[in-house]
């Protein structure tokens, strides 16, 4: 699982493994960074370039990118959500599932609270994965938060959505008019 | 020039050849358009495979980009952002120069007024570029604008830019302390 926390000076890139409900471990911490006098559209070649090394090397299965609100700080929210456009594209031109998660999601899931602060995140991703220190800068520390958030509600969002598409078919099957290319009526009418 | 008016669900893409003080021809207009109900990463995967046809057949030696304010619905902001960042890396990423322009930078370079509405802005490019009938959507007539506009605007920046250069290297040429590492020092010490 590779998170990203998105930002056109540093973009955070964490990669951790493991499963829900077992020990998970780091395999790699790092910034993607750029330089603040360059032009916008060479920083976003530069986080491309820099996404795509850490892609290529640890070959996650998901990615896990923070979702980005406007309503902070207007100028910073542009370059987050242009490098977050980045980390999407990248991930997804792999065919890799993407999920996106607030920052609130992501404190709430390690720490337990939606508004913990940094050095709280920090303390508990380094307890979670048994660091020695606490990732720095706190992009690097964030993005692997957000890695374990999305290892620990992935199967729980999975599992409700296995739950909806189990459902979903039971009205179409007994609804009396052909839902003609649906595969669920395909199948029906094989097995009649 | 290749023009974009960044947009996750119609990204307009015009092409105008020519230059300032010449008539100006239209090489190419339309939309990359992506479906509203797919997931934001593989709608910029659309976007960026769209654009890049755009570019790979019309190998324009610029791309003018509508500059993204966050002044406006907060929704709609984002998914701009992200496709006008996905816009910036195809150019940046074959070292074409990206030149972003603000909505009314581009009314007021066609129409004269930077509060002209799309009819306006229609009329203007289909006069201006020969056209039979305004080119639609909206999004396709404001993507020629955009190329006209920097066509118009390029050579003053330029020039600017150029000016600015010429001026530069003067007052470092001239410093008594050495600049190590700087091109210049260096090749003032191999002169001597």
């Amino acid at each position: 699982m590779l998170g990203v926390d998105p930002g056109l000076t540093r973009c955070g890139v964490g990669v951790v493994d493991g499963v829900a409900g077992r020990r998970l471990t780091m395999a790699g911490v790092g910034v993607v960074r750029t330089p603040a006098e360059a032009e916008i559209p060479d920083r976003l070649v530069l986080i491309e370039r820099g996404l795509e090394e850490w892609l290529e090397e640890h070959r996650p299965e998901a990615v896990a990118v923070e979702r980005v609100f406007s309503q902070h700080n207007v100028r910073t929210v542009m370059g987050t959500a242009q490098a977050s456009a980045v980390a999407m594209l990248c991930a997804a031109r792999r065919g890799l599932p993407v999920a996106l998660h607030t920052p609130s999601e992501v404190k709430a899931a390690v720490t337990g609270s939606g508004r913990a602060d940094k050095a709280q995140v920090g303390a508990m991703v380094t307890r979670l994965l048994g660091l020695s220190a606490p990732p720095k800068p706190a992009d690097a520390a964030d993005a692997l938060a957000l890695a374990v958030c999305h290892i620990w509600r992935g199967p729980a969002q999975n599992r409700l959505q296995q739950a909806l598409a189990a459902r979903q078919p039971a009205p179409s099957a007994r609804a009396r008019r052909p839902q003609s290319g649906s595969p669920q009526h395909r199948t029906k009418g094989t097995v009649r």
